[in-house]
């Protein structure tokens, strides 16, 4: 029934956005001279916000948000040092191990022996290639694509790519916004597996019922039970 | 003869290099009470250098090695409206219009009529797939890869991945060391049109001497007749 089976990686197989929330964190710690810790957060959201269209996605366009969330802030007081601290937390972010969430490996490595595995996802380029080569993983995807975008215009031209029939493409990932909605339009599956902590860009609120081709699961590892049943109906 | 013939965007397509030299031109300016140019030229190179594993190729790197020349050049006097404008100098960067090399539209549409074209480059994601939107040729190619680095290995996979055997495989490009070398060392055919302006960490020198299957031409206008004698022989 799947021809492929394709996973989100940041929050869906590995965790992401706590370490954009610690190096937040560090950044409020830094700039509580100049501003309080919900003026950085707002801050640094608009910066986000605005620079989007033209950084795109990933901890490089976000480290310029931030100094330039600390520049505006500090009122152009802020001092190199305290801007060198700033790249210092996005080298620390773009050389951090990379930890799977529990299960993720067996479920991957269980699912690889029945069905062609991908990865879809955004963000630096290199960053995330370096992540998924440390995953200790990657071996099992037979395609990564790193987009600038997922919306389904991307997704459609990623299955055209490969010859991949929607309606034979299950997509996998924590973000409604990114891996559920578009997947669901072009007539896709998706499991939608929530993670606790979400970028505040990447949310959505689901219009109408959900679809017949949208699935929740708690955790990554019911994927193989859930794909078996879809397979039998 | 071939089944494919894949071109190098930035410096190949359209002028990137140059545009790094103004920018770099504009830091030096700014940085004229900290340091003198040479001075900025080496440390920036020196920067790029050891923060091209971390960064990767790009705009986005190229600016956080800016503000850390910057830092370092101005002992951390560099004040944040200083960093601001290097940030705008960044922004400028990725929202110039593209302006086409002479000739690259008239022989692309020549060549799109015979041949299968695509895109190998480097660079960060989101800014190379504007400039190629805004560029004007994007739908004469039929597979973008936007790549974090341009080695025989990374060739090898991106063929694998269309199924494009190495001795029908042509790459064009500005660049000996990412579009030349790696290419012909696989197997492959490379046609080389080189730049004036070149970048330092960009540069290779050959080894021994030219292989068969690597040609130069002075102008991409001369590569139709290239390939039509090619594919005569």
């Amino acid at each position: 029934m799947f021809d492929m089976i394709a996973f989100d990686a940041d929050d869906t197989l590995w965790p992401s956005e706590t370490l954009y929330v610690d190096t937040k964190n560090q950044l409020k710690d830094l700039l509580s001279r100049y501003a309080s810790r919900e003026d950085v957060e707002q801050e640094l959201i608009a910066r986000e916000r605005s620079n989007l269209s033209i950084y795109g996605y990933g901890i490089k366009g976000f480290t310029l948000s931030m100094i330039e969330t600390a520049i505006g802030l500090s009122k152009g007081k802020i001092t190199g040092n305290e801007v060198l601290k700033i790249i210092g937390f996005a080298k620390k972010m773009l050389s951090l191990e990379v930890d799977l969430f529990e299960h993720v490996e067996d479920t991957i490595y269980e699912l690889v022996t029945s069905y062609p595995l991908m990865i879809i996802t955004k963000g630096d380029l290199l960053d995330q290639e370096r992540k998924l080569s440390n995953s200790g993983i990657s071996d099992c995807f037979q395609f990564i694509e790193i987009v600038s975008e997922k919306n389904e215009d991307i997704y459609k031209r990623v299955l055209e790519k490969y010859d991949i029939d929607p309606g034979r493409f299950l997509m996998v990932g924590n973000s409604l916004k990114s891996d559920i909605v578009p997947v669901v339009a072009m007539g896709g599956f998706a499991v939608h597996i929530p993670t606790e902590v979400n970028w505040v860009l990447d949310e959505v609120q689901l219009s109408g019922d959900r679809s017949d081709r949208h699935f929740e699961l708690e955790n990554l590892v019911l994927l193989p039970s859930l794909i078996e049943r879809l397979v039998d109906e």
